[in-house]
């Protein structure tokens, strides 16, 4: 049944928003921020009920290949994709595309992400199986997140009336995607009950996105068609490298999602979340009745609604404090607001103003 | 003119209110809290203009005197009086006091702190001269600190009405001397102008405190008269260890001062704290625009009213905070609400319990 069905996990990014933990040597997907896992192996586990280590594919820069293939060890050296840097999620998923159409002219493929957080995996799953029914009757497929709050955050999917339903779940022809909302915004997607988060997850056919590319991006279409003739070739890698930086930024949602037909969106709640902040991470994980969430070696006086995450040797101790997130690391220490963790960007950008590489 | 004037230097304390700097092997008096001289050294400096260092006697564990004799070196090491185990201040003081007698029948001692803040050095220096005068004439002179807030946290003397002035300091007969009052009585003494804070630091005839202590301690009278015959003795040391441990706790106030007679007190600003607290310290610190006092490498984005207070190679970066203190050192990290630092007893407590020893 599931012969044709690939996995493509996208694991490329070097993100800083979880500093100083995330860093440039340690990127989000390879932390275990949840239990003993990485999130890196956490997105390989959830999947492994649906297919094989042999079906799951991997699109990476080169340097972190190393990292990745030891955390999964049973992985194919061959399901990595080298992106030589980074060129947006079309070129990305573009090149892996082509990867994946080679392998198997009738593969579908679920574009899936290394560094988010999936509460309920069986559902996960059984969407996944879903809409690899629907990409198979020739739909680019979106997986739309039920919102719990008016987030400003993400971005949305907006439906119109259902076209049909799979596998108990339904789908629904795509309105609109629409980039990060104001609050107002936000507050009327909630209310009107028919906009998603946009989780970056898409199934369809390898082909069928690649024949998108051609439609409406030709120069990174033709870039991957001169591509395909090395593929297998000693010269893969050369022309890989010297054609790669040519390619404009281009995301998906923009750069196809926006533009194409017979796009359509499955909503699903998932316990999902994109991770993107340590508040995220703290309110993930279970509190205390203190409603404080304690990792490490803690020592708490009188302190509420505070995250202490910490893998070190040191003791760390607090007094009266409230809605506070302290991350502790040998480098440096984050001791952020709850409710301002976001800012953590300025802290990285005066690092790098500063050129302290040590600390990025 | 000052020749036999001595300052007494009480250096015993290994106290923990301000753990995690302050530890076992770290007593308060050793560390640097402001600048680059630690605690101990500042109250050997400002005295200098007073008098030489062959006048200046500490009295200290045993095993504190290699670090703070490393620490002032011109220091004569025969000044270093050794209190076996403490047993309060009034054994401490009259030990001492026996000490400065035999090298000097005439002596006046000034009994100090090693572990206070005071910020008026010229001022200190004139009110001991003053002192002194007063103590000549057969007083028992206590310094009383002009409050400038209802403080809870110190002992109190009252005065009645003025006897004299020396070098421009009036002295007046004390009333009574009261331990830390509830806030209440602490802003009726405030209102009322004639309570001062006791400061610990007194100034008389050694000869006269051992009278004193004759008429109101006779146990300790007596140990002292034992051990007075082994000064300088072989045996001395001996007799110390064995007798000392036989001695009640007693402090001086509650054993002499607050029956004894001819006991004044000058009163006196000098910007004097007991440094009782870490917001005790950040107070003592100019601080910056946002109110902050960011000693170490830090970094700050939107926070207010924070100390920050780090020696170590680690980046210490905050977001949003405000009234918080933060101290950092390599075994363990403190993290307190401004208003709430005098708990860290109990963070200390919680390690006892747990025979945390390495931590302590």
């Amino acid at each position: 049944m599931n012969d044709h069905f690939y996995a493509l996990i996208m694991a490329g990014g070097g993100g800083t928003r979880l500093w100083p933990l995330s860093r440039r040597a340690h990127p989000k997907q390879s932390l275990t921020l949840f239990g003993e896992r990485s999130m890196f192996q956490l997105a390989v586990d959830r999947l492994l009920p649906l297919m094989p280590l042999e079906r799951i594919f991997v699109v990476t820069a080169a340097e972190q290949v190393g990292l990745l293939s030891e955390q999964v060890p049973g992985l194919p050296l061959d399901n990595f994709i080298i992106e030589p840097l980074g060129r947006g999620t079309a070129s990305c998923i573009g090149l892996s595309a082509l990867h994946l159409q080679e392998r198997d002219p009738d593969a579908v493929m679920a574009v899936l992400t290394a560094d988010h957080f999936i509460r309920d995996e069986a559902k996960f799953r059984a969407v996944l199986q879903a809409a690899r029914s629907v990409a198979e009757s020739g739909y680019l497929v979106t997986l739309g997140i039920e919102p719990t709050f008016p987030s400003t955050g993400y971005g949305y999917i907006g439906r119109e009336q259902p076209l049909g339903e799979a596998d108990g779940f339904d789908y629904y022809r795509v309105s609109r995607f629409t980039e990060k909302p104001d609050i107002e915004t936000a507050l009327k997607f909630l209310g009107e009950g028919t906009y998603f988060w946009n989780s970056g997850m898409f199934v369809w056919r390898a082909g069928r996105i690649l024949s998108e590319i051609q439609n409406w991006m030709p120069a990174l279409s033709e870039l991957l068609a001169d591509l395909g003739r090395y593929l297998g070739t000693p010269d893969y890698d050369a022309q890989l490298l010297s054609q790669w930086p040519r390619l404009r930024k281009e995301t998906i949602d923009y750069g196809i999602m926006e533009k194409a037909d017979r796009v359509v969106v499955i909503p699903v709640d998932l316990g999902w979340s994109d991770v993107g902040t340590w508040s995220a991470v703290m309110d993930l994980h279970e509190s205390d009745a203190q409603h404080n969430v304690l990792l490490g070696d803690v020592l708490t006086v009188d302190s509420n609604h505070t995250m202490v995450f910490s893998r070190g040797e040191r003791l760390i101790a607090t007094i009266g404090v409230r809605d506070l997130i302290v991350v502790d690391t040998p480098e440096a220490l984050l001791i952020t607001a709850h409710d301002q963790s976001q800012h953590v960007r300025e802290i990285v950008e005066k690092l790098r103003a500063e050129d302290r590489k040590a600390k990025l």
